[in-house]
Formats: C-alpha cells, structure tokens, sequence
C-alpha cells in the first residue's frame, strides 16, 4: 500500500502527469517547531537538473502545506504536503503504452492493474518520491529536535569505480562537528552526491557511458548519528530489517547491508564481535563497530551505518528489445528523451528520508519520543 | 513486536529456557490439508546435533498441535502449534547475567528491559525459530497446495570459501524437476547446506576456526520458483522490500540482496535490463534474471533470488574483552560450553520459513490466494 | 489516528480553518468507473446551509481530485481529493481560546496536544468530516459497482418526537425498488433526512428550541442491502463492532445498535432468534430479522440495520458555566453567533459514509472485491 | 482476525473441543508483577457449574503459563496462556452438523469457511473467551499497577426486569474505597452478577424461562474510574468508538451505549453538556457525566460509563424451524442437553476484560504508559 509507518505515517499520492504530488504525515506529535523551510530544504536537494547527470525537467517542486500547522509549530494533526505538477514535458508517452521498458515496472504494474497510467512512468516514476521527502523532512526534524540525531547520506561507489570515503575508511569524521559540517558541504556541492576525492574519475565514467547511451549504478552509504540505544524491537521488527524494508521500497535498490554487511561472511567471530569497555564516564563504549549499531535488532548506541546497492537507470537511449503487449509481437525500443545516466545521486535524499521516516516510527512506538505532544 | 504479517499472521513466543516455544498462525485460509508431518518436517531441518558442527544438545522439537484443525484440515481459525522445551542443560548461566557477551543481544536487551531472562539467551535464542519455522511450514504447504510454489534455501559460501554452485552459475538446475530434486538432496544431506561440490574445503576452514575457539560465517542463497506475476505492492510494500524485511529479523543476518544484488553497481543498464520476449506460446519470458523476480517491487514471473549475509557466531570460546553491568568495571569472557562454529547452516531452514511467510502474506493481500477458505 | 480501514484506507487531514480538508482513499481497486461527481454528490449532503435547521455558512465544498484516475477509473493508486476552505467567518475566535465549551472537544484537545487550533472547533470541527464522505463516496461506488450493495441513512426521532417510520415498522419497503426510490427521495428532500409523515411535529419541536437558544439530539437508523453472506470475521473484526466502531467515530454519537438492538434485552430466545428456511428456488431465507444482517459478527444475508443515538449539538446560545484555563477561574459562556440547533441532519450522509467505508474494507479483506483490479 | 489491539496484543486461540483454548499477549511492558493467580482469578469469574442458571459442565480451567514471565514479572516478551480442555461432554454433535442452530453462528461460520468444526459450537463457543479473559487479566494487572485504574462491570437488567442499581441512579456509590468495595461483593457473590435490591425478582423471572425451555436477555453496564484525561484519539480512534468495537465483538451483543446513551437524544443541549468548573485545589471538575468520560473520542477524566444490550442465549430446547443444508429440506430442531437460560452474568466477565485490553492498548499508544518497560 501506500504509506510508511504504524504511529508516524506516511502516505504518498500522486502521480508523475497527475495534479500533483505529496504525502499526508499522520503522527507527528504536537508543538514541533517545523517551516515550510524544512520541508522544501529537502525537496531542493532531491530536484533534477542541477547538473549534467540529471534530466532537464525542471522541477521547481514548491512545498505547500495544507493542515497540520498552527502559529509555526505542529498541532498533531495529520499534515498535508504537496507540490502541484507544472512542467510535464509534451512527451509522446503514447509509443510507452503497448510497449514495456526492459528493467522498467512498466510490465509488472500493467499486468497487476490492467488501467495503468503510463505517461512519464505514472505511479513508478521517481517523481513520486517526493512524498517521501515530505515524509523524511518532517521525521528529521523530529529526530533533530528531540534526540539531536543526524542522517546523511552520500555515494561511495559508481560503477565500478570505488570512493576513497567511506564511514570504515574514515570513522573519525564522523566523531567530530567541524569535519561532519565540512563532510556535510562536500556531498551537496558535488553532482555525484560524492564527498570522496576521487569524484572526478566518476564523473568521466558516467559521460563515458552517456556517450554511449547507456548508465550506470552506484553504491550509496547512510549513517544516523546519535540513535539512542533501545530502538527496534528483538523479533520481527528489528532495527535493520526495517531500515532495510525502508530502503528496499526505494527502486532500483537491489541490496542492503548494515555494518560490514557482506563482509562479515568472511570474518571470524572475534574478528567481527564488537568488545565493549566503559570509558572514564563509565558510559558504555564499543572498540570497532562493525555490528554497524544494531545488537539483536536493537540500536546499541553506535553509529548506524547502511549501505545500500543502486541498479543503473533503466530508461536508456540504447537500442532493447522488447515486446508489444497489444500485437503480441516481438519488438524493439529506443528511449527517447534526456535521462540520467546515473540515478544513485537523486537516491542520496531519499535514502536519507527513508531512514528518517523509519526512525521516527520506531522511536515513537519505543517510547522514545512521546506520540501525541513534545 | 512478535507477530509477523497482516492477513497470513504468525505470532511466535516462548523462550530459550521457559516451557515451550512456538507459534500462533492466525489467517491461513479453511480447507488446506495439513498434518502434524507437515511441520515437524521443517523443524527437523532446523534441529542441531545433527554433525559436529552444531551443539550437542539434544533437541526432539516434537511438535504438538493446538487449534485450528479439524479432519486434517485448517478450518480457518488460528493455528497454535508448540515444542515443550525439555533437554536445558544445568548450565550456570549466573555468569552471563551481568557480563553481555560481544556481538550478543544481550546488552541491549538488558538496558531495553531490564528484566531479562539471560537464560540461554532468552529471547534472542536462536531456539525461538522455532516459531519462525511452524510458520514456515504452514506458509509453504498453502504455497505448494495453491501454487506449486517451491522455496529452496542452501548455502554459498563459508567463511572466505566460495561455492561452486548458486543460481546465477547453473540457472538450468532451476528448470527441471529431477535436477531440482537432486539438488534438495544434496541439500539436506550436507551438514552445511552446501550443494557445492567444493564443501570438503568449507568444513576444513570450520574446522580450524573450531580448534581456534572461534567461529565463522558465510552466505546462504533463497530460490523460489513459481510464484506468479504481479505479487507485491509498488511503493512502500514492495516484494523485496518485505523479503529483506523478514530475512533481516533473523538474528545475524547483516545484509540482504536480490537478484545480482551489490554487483548492479557495476554493471551498465544495458547488461543490467532484463530485455522480455514472446515464446512460441506467446508467453511472456526474460531473456535474463538480473533483477531476481521483481520489477518495481512486483514479482515478473522469474525466479525470486535472493542472498544473505550472515556473520559468524558470537558465541565463542577465546577470549574476549566486555564489561560487568553490576560492577561497573571492565573485564573478560571466555564464553564456555560447545557452541555452533558456524551458524549458517541452521539459518538455512529459517531463511525459507521466512520467505514462505511473507509470500504467503503478500499474495493473500493481493488476492491471489482467497483470504477465508480454499 | 486519522486513517480509518486496513485494507481500503481512508486517511483524513484537515482544519476547519486551515487550507482544505480532504482525504487519501488508498486500496480502491484498478478499473472502478469514478467521476468528480460521484464525489461531489454525496459531499452536496452534507453541505449546511439548506435549510433554517442549519448553519448558514456557505460551503461550496467543491470537490478536487488530485490523484488516483486516469481515462475515468481508478488506477489502484492512492485517490487524494480535497476542497479548500474558501468562506471562513471573520469571527472572533479568540474568546474561545480560553474558555472551553460544555460538551465540546475543546478541552481534552487543549490538554491532550496544547497547541491547539481552536479556530472554529478545528480538527473537531465538522468540517473535517468532508473526508469521511469523500472515502464514503468511493467506498459507496465500489459496493454498487460489484455487488449493487445500497446505504440508506434517515432520521427516525428528533427529540422526543420518534417518526412513525423505521425499518422494523415497515421492513417491505426495503424490498421493492420503487419504494425505495421513494423513500430517498423522501429523506433527501427533507430538511430532517426523516421520511417519516410525521416529520412536522418534529419540525416545530426543533423550532422551539431554536427559541431558547437550545438544541436537541435525535437517532438515526441505517441500512445496508444487497450484502453478501459471508462479510466480517468470527473473533475480534466482527462486522457489527467494525460498524460500531466506525459510527461511534463520528462526533456526536453516544450509542449504537444492531438489529432491534437495546430492545433483544427484553426478548425471550424464541422470540429473538431468526429462524431459517429454504424458499421455492432453494435460497436460504430467515422468517425475521431481528438480528439486524449479522450473526456470530458474519453477514447472513439479511438487510444490516443500525441505529445510533445523535446527541443534541452542544453549541448553543444559553449561557452555560465553564473554566478559564488561564485564569484559573470558574466563569460562564454564550456562545455566539448561528449554530445547527440539530446536527442529526448533517451526521445522516457521514453515517452513511462509514458504513460504506466499513463494509468496502472488511469485502476486500475477505476476498469478496479483489484487491488490486476489478 | 483473531488479535485485538496494536501495542497491546491479544492473540486468542482454540476451539471448544480442541486440546486447548488460549492467548498470547504480546506488547505488555517488562517489570510487571504478574502471577498465575492474577489470570486465575479472572478465569474463575466465567467459569459456569456455579449457579442454577449456567451449564453444569465443569470447567475447571486452570491456566498455565508458558512464556512470558521471568522471576515474578513480565519480560516484555509476548505470554503465552492457555487452558486445557478437559470436560467435554461425549455429547451427540453429529446432529448439529448441517442443521444451523436459528441465532447461532452455524449457519454463517459453515458458508463461510466450508470446514467447520461444529463440535460444541467450534470458533463460536463461548469457551473461546477464555483466551480475552486471559488478556483482560493481563491488561487489568498493568492498568492497576500504573494508574490504578478499576473496571467494574455488572448485570442491571434481565429481561423486562430493570434492577434499582446502576451508574446513573447511584453515582457516589463510585467516589467512595468503601462503598466500592461493598459493591464489588454483591457482583460476585450474585448468580446474575447483579447487585440491584430487586435481584430476587429476576431470578424468577429466568427460572420461568427455563420452564418453558427458553431463554432471556438482558443488559449490563461496565464502569472504568481513575482513567487520565487525554486517552483516545480525535478522529478515528477515538476512545468511545474502540471501546464499543471491543464490546461487540463479544458473542450476544446486539448494542453499545456511552453515558446517558440513547437517553441523549430526549435531552436538550443545555441538559446534555457537562458543565465545567474548578474545585478548590484548581482540578478540573464537571457538574455532570452525561458524557461517560469521554469529549470528542477522548478521556475527559469523569468515570467511563457503558451499557451493552445482551441477547437471550440463542440454544434453546423449544421447538424451532430450521434448515437442512445437506438435505436441502426445511426442518425443525430442539436443542437438547442443558444450556445458560441468560447469558448474561458470563458476559460480565468478558465485558470486563474488553475494557481493560481497549483501555492498556490505547494507554499504551498514547504515551501513557511506556510500551518496553515500567
């Protein structure tokens, strides 16, 4: 269905050609201070055509908030946030109708629901995801007013070119004010959404396969700083699994990982198992991290560290074959128009709103932010 | 919380050391023929002390069926299904009750709850599976009985030593019953779960990490073959989504993946794309399985592929360094007792209840499968 | 929470004051015929302002869509439709900041989120009721497109005026299509909803209470036909506590029943229970039916009728004694300008809505409307 | 489905002729004290054999715990309880298989889900309130334990026969340790659980029932005191409505009222309102309860008060018109053996226990009681 969440709640409308797009967030407790400003800060950052790796669309993407405010702060009542569709490209969408993309869900959703709002992907579309940035606006602010915690995101890997920055490579950055501010203004400026050095070997790979009408995947790394210990839940609704259900309801994420993920496979058990030592406060602390913030489904108070697999854009100027639905023959598809060559960094803010979303709903449901009034 | 899915629902209780573990399975339509069999099958793939590398306690796991049947049928009410604990060795587990072991539950579930029952680990004991698999079982039975549908789980690689089979080496075994059946067998007759033919190797590196007192990890693939088109829902309840939700609640498991998975990163979106074609019969095919069985978090009709990550024991015997919760000061565990080197093999079981529960779930919400009655 | 359904959700937001009030419908299924005026025609009975019973603020209510359709049908994505607040009354709002009126919502909202839009009753204002029928309005779509499934909510006492028509006084009118025809026109050509004969004395005694600057309560009964045997659940999800739930949601309401309801506590088991019997072509038809449609909480077939007790508006002109939560101070109240000396009439479109709500959930739950696709 | 509540979880299972009927309570926090005895007692206010008026079929259910509790309190982890089916009455079912009882739930439960377990009236008993009653122990432990909270339910009508006590005609009785107490007493020590003067009255008018193989109905009232103000939700959630579901979805409830009820719609505004005002320690006080204890779906911290209407237990022994749904063929049937001439005082139990979960569950959501630990 279409909303995230048990006691924070985000449900997501809207389709790419439609009126417009958003979401209403139910659950939020009441006396949050929260602007327009929070909501559209986050929009700005996931809106293409802000480089040569994205589409051209331009998406001004204004917020408007409907209900669910009062004299600057929430009242909790559901908010309503949308942005009205304005330029829809005067696209011949018709020739998409009969014809699904390879690695698109035009197939899947037309065989599930027979009327199917194809133009510019309908209900696929990344567009879409805009409510989840609603979503994970308000949660961040939530999470940052009440427990001060900080979620960023970036990408450490494109194609198969490996960044020199990554939470294990630098652990210590993330320890530190002035450095996470500095780490903070490198993903931003970058295109790529790339604070690692070596951005610029990237970028050549992506135009190297633009050329070639063809795309590229990447890799992209979430950490939440300041998770108090105590969220998740031990048997089903641990931490991580919902973090990785949270991240996996973004397409074109093919995996999750958290800590050293698929690495721990080639560990050993002293090698992996994270020794704990009390400090001179006597506060409990960790000697590696490796568990990335999760003991037995349950935030251990370290850092939360995930990483999660982006396939590359399916929609590519290559030649594919195909099908056609109606004259049941086979065919082939050229995808007309501009489109990103890599979608990993238009993924960044939406990972970013996911994890958010996630953590506000657990933390709520775990007594760890009151659920009707800060 | 410990119930797991909305309409196909399994709610499991018990712990490590109290009287019995099991499950509730409430929602599993009327009419499906089911056995006592049906499900002490399953639990008997999860049992240990069935080779050198599981514990030696004893566990009979005979289950003992509750409710829900009549004349060897569901009748559509809850099924409650349990296994008495029996054999607890007289282990003096005073010593855990303040010094949580590295890599364990056991912290955060002290701080989260306070009162914890430490025995044997309580609730974070793998014994509390148990419920997982009595779902599982039942999960599966409707699957095959409606759909044919087939969950194989199996292991890939063990420690730093890869298998020389998985899906994407020999997709064709997936095609034919008889070497789908051989393959089960080699399956189960394997200590690892390995249908490799390189396991030798495997247990020799278990071995070793045995004489050490430490452990390891290793990966397990989950195939399910089948399963039809449109199963799953497009934004927030993908099909992915759920399966890395549930795979992620078995305890360590650190990173789930689909299709190729973390290796889409590297590939372009035209080797990424599945492209689709008409057979002779004008039956939809791919002439790939890149994305493992989902479009737009909606099964395509492929096989379902799935992999998890899963570490290394944390139960081991050398020595490592922790704190007293009591004492307040730092100190060392050397955990005693015979402990699993490797703990894959026994996650083998579970990783396809977990799979079954949640395709069951889903394709009741998505009417594939009638919610009262078959 | 204001997410009303598991499966077909109806997800409320809004202030009287604020921007619009509207609804997210979620899990309608793909390819339901709908149109703007399908909406707009149940949100026109509830609109004020028809008669001297009711406010006279002049709502147009017009309805927008801003997701969900596409070539006139449903898409099985999430329908957002809203109106937007234009003819708020410059009225002096701030007197109410304070003082919380008798019988109101105003104090426990106060207490229970302390920012609180007090502004013309805010989120307990009737107003927000727009989204129940625009959900109700669907719903209502729904059950007529696939099982001709019709709601029927009239007025049957005003006061202490009972009408001298209800369902058990004059079961065959429910049987005919030509009086049933009739009768709706009665209801919605009366400023009442009551197509009783005797609806002038009612009238009168509204009038005269109108006088005192008071205002009178009244019970509404409600009729469900066409509803399949089969709908609702053994246990928890019974279809009467559903229904009761849903009515008992609306403001206003202080009692519900089923069937001849209150009345059974004085009936011998003979005389209650409905007896069974095959007719000519072999249906199964009951003698009575004072079960009111549902027995052990499962539809039987039979009309579902329910009544529920509407309290008298509690805005009224007599002064009243209430708290300054400033102050401290015990003080008293007028409260001024035009109010519904009845808000029997206006709760009759929204009763009608829940039900339809109610009944479209549980249907699609039970497997009798399919999820995604008609 | 067969859970009730969200945070806190009743999960009841078993059939009356199954091995055993029950419930896992999920969601209670860790540190509760909880005993055998604490759901023993609660079990022992449904057993029937204790009056003329119910069946003599000994039920000595003596529960057993089998998870959940470590050292005297819970663990935060879901408790499993059940009782064992001993008694059953090698009663000739056989009869009962395709001919529907007329009032009992045969008729639909068989239409429904095909393979019914018509031993005993299966799912449908009155033996599966077992599994609430464990539930309502549970929840009626944590309301004491955490805001003192009572619930008290009692018979004040059988048949036409209204008893001289209730809510409204006596409510100081409620404001007094003392008198409450004596109350208490005279509820349990009653065979009709009514502790009205006139009780003597409705004994005989049940034994003439009996006579003449019938049965009556009757009415009783349930009152929560010292429940916070701010408990339930504005729109659909709202404590009144939540509370009546859990009501109706007892067995042979037909109504659910709250304060004055139905009884409001006679009144005028200006009757019906509560009026406020500060006593002298500046709490906030009314002048009334006609509300019940709740304003706009939320605690408004006067007593809950509700009624619910009871029918007449639908087995009886006179002669009855039936169907045969294998014969096709109309017929006629007595009920044979003993049944309950009034169900009503094993309803009071059971009332009881509704409450209590509706109440813990929605405490619990609301923030009024920490979902992990006390």
């Amino acid at each position: 269905m279409n909303t995230y969440g048990d006691m924070f709640r985000v449900t997501v409308f809207g389709e790419s050609h439609g009126k417009a797009v958003g979401a209403v967030v139910d659950g939020c407790p009441a006396n949050l201070p929260l602007s327009k400003e929070d909501i559209q800060k986050e929009l700005n950052k996931r809106r293409p055509g802000q480089s040569i790796f994205t589409t051209p669309r331009k998406e001004e993407d204004e917020v408007e908030i409907l209900s669910g405010l009062f004299e600057g702060k929430t009242t909790g009542s559901p908010i309503c946030a949308l942005v009205y569709n304005k330029h829809m490209r005067p696209k011949d969408y018709e020739k998409l109708k009969d014809t699904p993309r390879p690695g698109h869900a035009d197939l899947t959703y037309k065989l599930k629901y027979k009327n199917y709002d194809y133009r510019g992907g309908g209900r696929a579309s990344g567009r879409v995801t805009v409510g989840h940035v609603i979503g994970g606006a308000i949660a961040k602010k939530l999470l940052q007013y009440t427990y001060n915690i900080k979620i960023l995101a970036y990408t450490i890997k494109v194609g198969k070119i490996e960044g020199d920055f990554s939470y294990y490579k630098k652990p210590e950055i993330f320890e530190n004010q002035e450095s996470l501010k500095s780490l903070e203004s490198k993903i931003w400026e970058n295109p790529l959404r790339c604070p690692s050095s070596n951005y610029k070997e990237m970028e050549e790979y992506v135009l190297k396969a633009m050329e070639e009408k063809d795309s590229v995947g990447g890799v992209v790394e979430i950490v939440a700083l300041n998770v108090p210990i105590g969220v998740g839940n031990p048997i089903f609704n641990k931490l991580n699994g919902e973090l990785a259900r949270g991240l996996m309801s973004i397409n074109a994420v093919k995996g999750v990982e958290i800590g050293v993920g698929f690495k721990c496979s080639e560990l050993y058990g002293s090698e992996m198992n994270d020794e704990m030592y009390f400090d001179d406060e006597k506060n409990i602390r960790f000697r590696s991290n490796n568990c990335g913030g999760t003991l037995g489904g349950i935030s251990c108070g370290t850092p939360i560290v995930l990483r999660i697999a982006v396939k590359p854009t399916p929609s590519i100027g290559k030649k594919q074959r195909t099908i056609n639905l109606k004259s049941f023959e086979n065919t082939e598809i050229e995808i007309e128009g501009r489109h990103d060559p890599i979608i990993v960094p238009r993924i960044v803010p939406i990972a970013e709103a996911m994890v958010a979303v996630t953590l506000a709903d657990l933390m709520i449901k775990g007594g760890f932010i009151h659920p009707c009034c800060l």
